[in-house]
């Protein structure tokens, strides 16, 4: 069997039009242009580069982007008080903290702070609370897109056996409580599994989000299974820096029925999410009918 | 092989021993008593027996009880109010809403009011957003004193592979996350799961918690494997009423390492740990050492 490739890409892409429709469409109908607000504090040189896209896609797709650049010194108090304002403003529908934040600052304490109803990263614990209990909340993205990518390709996945490898608050753990919330069997797999290469044999859909470059080789996937690869992991292969999944690529395509391929899988989904979300809180926010398709 | 009992009535009494030990020494070298306020609405008579278990066994261990019943009309302003009332409340360290209220209360909405470090039942969708995240919480009785006993008979429970049949909110979800939290490799499996037997047969550890009668047989079980059985369901066999689990005992008990028998297995286990959440609740609102062995 070679795998049919999961376009990540494209996909996104589609998510990204259907948003841009639907904000639109609150525009022309509503008169209301949904808003997100992303905090940055420091130069950390990766969160700046996923500040900037996020800013510009926000716009692409027609909503208002409110940046909020501060210092790497910036005070516990500053940053909370800015929070606090985000959190009354009726502009914003969502505001998103850009982890990590320098040490002298405490993330959970700020994430809590955030309105759950605006938190469009979904890691304020009210909304692992509403999650983990099949109540309405704001999903975190990554599992989001995963999830959006598996019921586009299956339709329904009740009764399928789920195994995901890694158990981290941002990805582990909301993708297996979004799978059982689809009605998956659902197995959680991680560093302390026994047999590891027989758990994921059984699967018939297989995340992997544990950040060791292709750790998991082709022949631990069962003939035509969906691979899911949320690693993105860089290496240097030939003296060449190169981009890598958590998957052996080559060998697991040559087995599974469908896979994610990195880059260009799941990595494009997740801001596409953060754009879902936001205009899911938007309409929340304002008691209209939410997106169809857009959240879980 | 035939099992070993794990008697749940002597491992609650000890558990409720503990209890009390630490709340004399609470007294004597603190001079605080816990407090527990238990509020029921109605007249349901199950919840009156519960609710009158639980005052009798709290008094026992040395802590206050405080029983507030409300008739079957009250209002949820009126609840509120009492629940606000026992937040500000410094002598009550533990808050007990008995469920189910009657159908014109919104359950979510006042258990949501309760203060999340006094929901000594663990419902609160902060207290489940925390355990879901690996942190410190409430932790509903119920799958903590199942925990209890495994860890108890076990030891370590790293690299395990744990089935949890059922994904309740208050046993299932909450069972699961306890589980991985002690490094289980967890599955959950549920009325949609495709091939259950097969999929109990791989458990180290089975939790059964469906509330359907015997429906674990004992062919499903791993020799060796221990079985928890959370069911408790009221059956007639030969005219008589009589209670069962949701698995088939007798089978099971002949190829299982150890087994909770019903009754007298899981079921005292639970008064047991809103004794120790209590306990633990007022131990953190003084700022004192958390009670060992006696949380998550």
């Amino acid at each position: 069997m070679v795998a049919q490739v999961i376009d990540g890409k494209a996909f996104a892409a589609k998510v990204r039009a259907q948003v841009a429709d639907q904000v639109a469409k609150l525009k022309e109908e509503n008169g209301i242009t949904p808003g997100l607000a992303v905090v940055l504090v420091g130069e950390d040189p990766a969160s700046q580069v996923y500040v900037r896209s996020k800013g510009k896609m926000t716009v692409e797709v027609g909503m208002n982007s409110y940046e909020h650049k501060l210092d790497v010194d910036t005070s516990e108090e500053d940053l909370l008080a800015l929070v606090e304002k985000l959190n009354n403003d009726p502009a914003v529908h969502g505001i998103l903290v850009q982890l990590p934040l320098p040490k002298h600052l405490n993330e959970d304490l700020v994430i809590n702070s955030i309105d759950p109803a605006k938190d469009v990263d979904g890691f304020h614990i009210s909304n692992v609370g509403l999650l983990g209990t099949g109540q309405k909340s704001m999903v975190p993205c990554t599992p989001l897109g995963c999830l959006m990518m598996l019921r586009d390709h299956h339709g329904s996945l009740s009764g399928m056996d789920a195994v995901v490898i890694g158990r981290s608050n941002i990805v582990g753990k909301p993708m297996a409580q979004l799978l059982l919330g689809d009605s998956c069997t659902v197995t959680i797999a991680h560093s302390r599994t026994k047999d590891l290469p027989d758990v994921v044999r059984r699967a018939d859909i297989v995340v992997a989000a544990v950040g060791r470059p292709e750790m998991v080789p082709g022949d631990w996937i069962k003939e035509g299974a969906t691979v899911i690869d949320v690693g993105i992991n860089r290496i240097e292969r030939d003296g060449k820096n190169k981009l890598v999944g958590d998957v052996d690529y080559a060998s697991a395509a040559a087995r599974a029925g469908a896979i994610t391929p990195v880059p260009g899988g799941v990595g494009p989904m997740t801001i596409a999410c953060l754009l879902a979300n936001t205009l899911t809180a938007c309409c929340r926010a304002n008691k209209l009918p939410e997106p169809e398709g857009l959240t879980a």
